[in-house]
């Protein structure tokens, strides 16, 4: 059976050119630093965020934690937006692995303005309060919105200002550049470190990049070994991540261009509202009015049929576009709408 | 030279009575559970607060973070105010001791309401996220004011019906009381722990109580021997602790009515002007438009003539009254910020 | 150029079958429990172990990390040879992540045994102490030799009576199981949690399985979310684990049989002694009082003709065999070691 | 009834001087620095110790815990003798706290010396290992014995010379200075870092002092913040630490020969033997052959006559003498033993 996948883009498949260089990647023991692959893909990734290194690893998570553990030391804290993925979806891994705590900021658009950081950090050399030591910052948000570069900007400004370095979330950052019209680099310049993904989108298998100072990297890579992050002949799927960053950063764009096409075609479905002005990347988010329509009854038809969409989430439903997600599909999960609605 | 201090009620000298009972203590070695003052003590404490057992402990803040330690396991979250205590003032300590995250409310009035509790908690059995662990709640707010009993019942039973526990940091649980109408016990009764301080409005020199289930006390008395807070002969201050509670919790009332004298002696002065309705417990804040009336000058001329205050913070100034501050001193204090004002 | 890699089974490369069956592998979103490769690598590893349940892990640091993670709370001790794997290269990580600390033997053999359990588990209800809350043991140990299933049985029906829990790093489990003419299962039956490596000289590029009872497999499975350890696509590397279990434990007897006839070769030449006694496993460890034979200089001349040999720990060298070193390699290896003396 | 206490000299009582003391105490808010009698303590306890500055803190454990916390980040290792106080007595704390691993000598006799530091450092510069961050050693050891000047300062002078810090758990180091015949400040000098405790043989009800540099001070006093250590009016029991060092180490001659006074009166019981030559401060430790003796029996029939004991610990039974224990005490002590011989 053929599954529609609106979930993530964090369930794209690897391509078959992904496929094929697993199978001939030259590989080595990354452990000792011997694998040609990865080093080909963490010089890649290091120069297309415009930092001097990069690690590679397994995970978006860790790559964020090794982050906010190599920046920090235990008792300091960390500035951030309630619901940013390092705060709200990674296990409260800052406070147990790196020993911090949050200052947050509740703005509902997901960013960290530079007025946050004024009003959040903590007052220097006072033993009452923990030292700020970190601000976390993401673009794309995973609301799936984009930050203007000139809040970014000041934000970053203001906490390098007071001393303070900045981790940029950049999960999505080349979807991110692409509705920004800015290159990545120039987006990672803000920040004194950046996580970026290679297994959303861009369609590997597995894998992010922490980018940074070399010495940064360095600290990160002792860390990484500590989590068990280290792998061996890494190479079979960073050899995905250099097709990804090669050949797939460009048709992000198709992704977009979807999103917005899938927005209008729900908009055209009586009691569907997509938010056409939230569609600023690769995801829809939309509510419905219509009598009898359930998010339990909904997820079950459309899996039914063949299709995996997430339930409500608050009071609106979120559809996620990626390569796995051809036009064709989309107007499939249309048509699948319109009879769940049928039978209601 | 005499001083007055109205930085906070922290600074309370013991009484002679209390220097007395220092001197006349009938002590043991309290790691042995074997100083017969300290477990005094610690039966009066539990049955002021209507628990089953206490804990003696040297500081607000080793109570409050073994609460969160023996409540939580490391990788949970805590839900709190912003500006509470215990994620405000505690140096970060319960993501660096307890390895727990916060779920935090921006709140301006300082509480936690029952639908901040349905709003933080995180869903259960999703492996994205931490478990919700504990909910924090102050009363009073260590910004000075109580919170209704209604309001505390609500958020408290909203925490139980998701069999989320209660830590009430009642630092000055007996001010609440007071200005509430209600027994102390009535307000631990909504929480499942509690702790209270003598060494603030009570007077004794140092020293807070724990108070909670046995089973629970008795993990909380391991985990204060990790954090090295056993005592030996602590029974020499745990005698001040009785005197605190026999006989200095009444008088909290003088300090009540102090405060609302001296927030209308202060708004008898033209251009200052203390918030009569957040007189609630025994702290006046106030603003003032004055011309040339600065922070600085102001704390540094009332160091000169005997009296301790703190500068301005944010765009008010504190006084704290207690026993320490009978009228005569707060007479003294208003007749020096008129001399200070008539420097200008 | 051809390198020989003698320094560890874990640089072996994958097989060309690891490589299609990486090409071919039907894949699915891990975190999501989508990937229906990585689920039949955990139930061919969970029945291989005779275990409820498996977890696919980037590491053997890893696994054995969330071994600990998930036995234990923070302030508890774990017993252990102070040469193991888990205290000695996991960079101080059950301190660091889950605030263990360390019981530890001296035993120069590098076991635990039922003596050392007794002496070293704390006693309960004392609150001066720590609970001792696991016991790790190693089969085959890192130092490659393996425990006798008598002694290891000892151990761990001495830490069950006890009531402490075991987990064994079974990284060459299946090299131990072939040295002791028993089944790995046998092995894995002492111990409450194993995890063995699909890395080493199974040839798998990345991984270990972690296994144990379903609801310890659960907790585990949360706990390697916090470190980011979740994959996303992880079946492309889980396809080449089921072939390293289908094909390849067979084959170990080979790398034991080529150890052994390494370290007769190298007893043939005059100066050079391996022991052949400790030779169980894969590994051959040799000692030289050839006059000029350095560690420095040894390591670079084998370097330049093609040869990669860890230098001197100790006072011996380590060799180490697999499926990358036929034997055509270990004769050539032999040559160059004879070439070598000839230049002193 | 009148108690005799042989279990510690942690047991004592504080004198009637320390009393008055404590009555009369200047006091302020020592959280504000504002207290002058702890600001003494803290000022004559650094001058002892040869140190630039002292922070009074309510336990040698939290001392101690605190030097491991400033001294260390997480992930590193520290190098200790099993059976210190630090590693075998506090609970698991450097793990839990500091994050830190151990590396522990199984040394009988209790010390570290330079041979067991140059063994046990770990590799620098290598991610497989954690970093070795501290050396702890006892003056005098936790077992009764002190360590010879000239074995400290080969050890604390190989942990210098591989830049790696020591910090001194002193707790008695009054007693170790009278048994080497030396300055407390000579054995100190060869520590970064040095606790001892005015709460055993030198009478005061709480407290030890940690000294260090100014700039360890200073980071101590935030980490003591940290761990909800800072104390209110802390200066009435300091009050009782200026006596205790003032007063009191001069006497400590009278325990070590009350020490050897008790020894020989034990050795007088046909069946009991003590070991004069372990004798070295105020503890006594002995073993009995006599039949019938039994540890349970021994102790209840003590406690029955007004005298309290340990019962046996391995084979061998520990008394300690104190202030609370003159001669005439002993010489009870004896009778009763005789007394339970002739019961058997």
């Amino acid at each position: 059976m053929y599954w529609i996948d609106l979930r993530s883009d964090t369930v794209t498949q690897p391509t078959m050119a992904m496929r094929q260089a697993m199978k001939d990647a030259i590989v080595g023991d990354d452990v000792y630093g011997d694998d040609p692959t990865v080093n080909q893909l963490e010089t890649m990734a290091a120069r297309r965020m415009g930092k001097e290194a990069a690690l590679f690893v397994v995970s978006g998570t860790m790559g964020n934690q090794l982050a906010v553990m190599t920046h920090t030391t235990p008792g300091q804290e960390i500035i951030a937006n309630r619901n940013c993925h390092i705060i709200h979806y990674e296990c409260g891994s800052p406070a147990r692995l790196s020993g911090v705590g949050y200052a947050l900021t509740d703005r509902e658009d997901g960013t960290v303005t530079a007025e946050d950081v004024i009003s959040l950090k903590r007052p220097e050399h006072d033993a009452h309060f923990p030292a700020t030591g970190l601000v976390c910052v993401e673009n794309a948000l995973c609301n799936g919105t984009v930050v203007p570069m000139d809040v970014l900007r000041r934000t970053c400004g203001t906490a390098h200002d007071h001393h303070i370095p900045v981790h940029l979330d950049g999960a999505r950052i080349f979807n991110a550049a692409l509705a920004l019209g800015v290159d990545a680099a120039e987006i990672a310049a803000c920040a004194d470190s950046v996580m970026f993904c290679i297994s959303k989108g861009l369609c590997a298998p597995v894998g992010s990049l922490l980018c940074g100072t070399k010495d940064f990297i360095e600290k990160a890579r002792a860390n990484r070994k500590a989590l068990g992050g280290g792998m061996r002949q890494a190479g079979v799927i960073a050899a995905c991540g250099v097709l990804a960053l090669e050949d797939m950063v460009e048709r992000l764009k198709e992704d977009h261009d979807n999103a917005k096409y899938l927005g209008e075609r729900l908009n055209e479905i009586p009691g569907i509202y997509a938010d056409m002005d939230r569609i600023q990347i690769n995801m829809v988010f939309w509510k419905t009015d219509i009598k009898g329509f359930t998010s339990y009854g909904f997820v079950d038809y459309m899996d039914k049929k063949g299709a995996k969409v997430y339930g409500i989430l608050g009071d609106e439903y979120r559809f996620v576009t990626s390569h796995d997600t051809p036009r064709r599909s989309l107007d499939q999960v249309i048509r699948l709408i319109q009879e769940y609605i049928h039978t209601l």
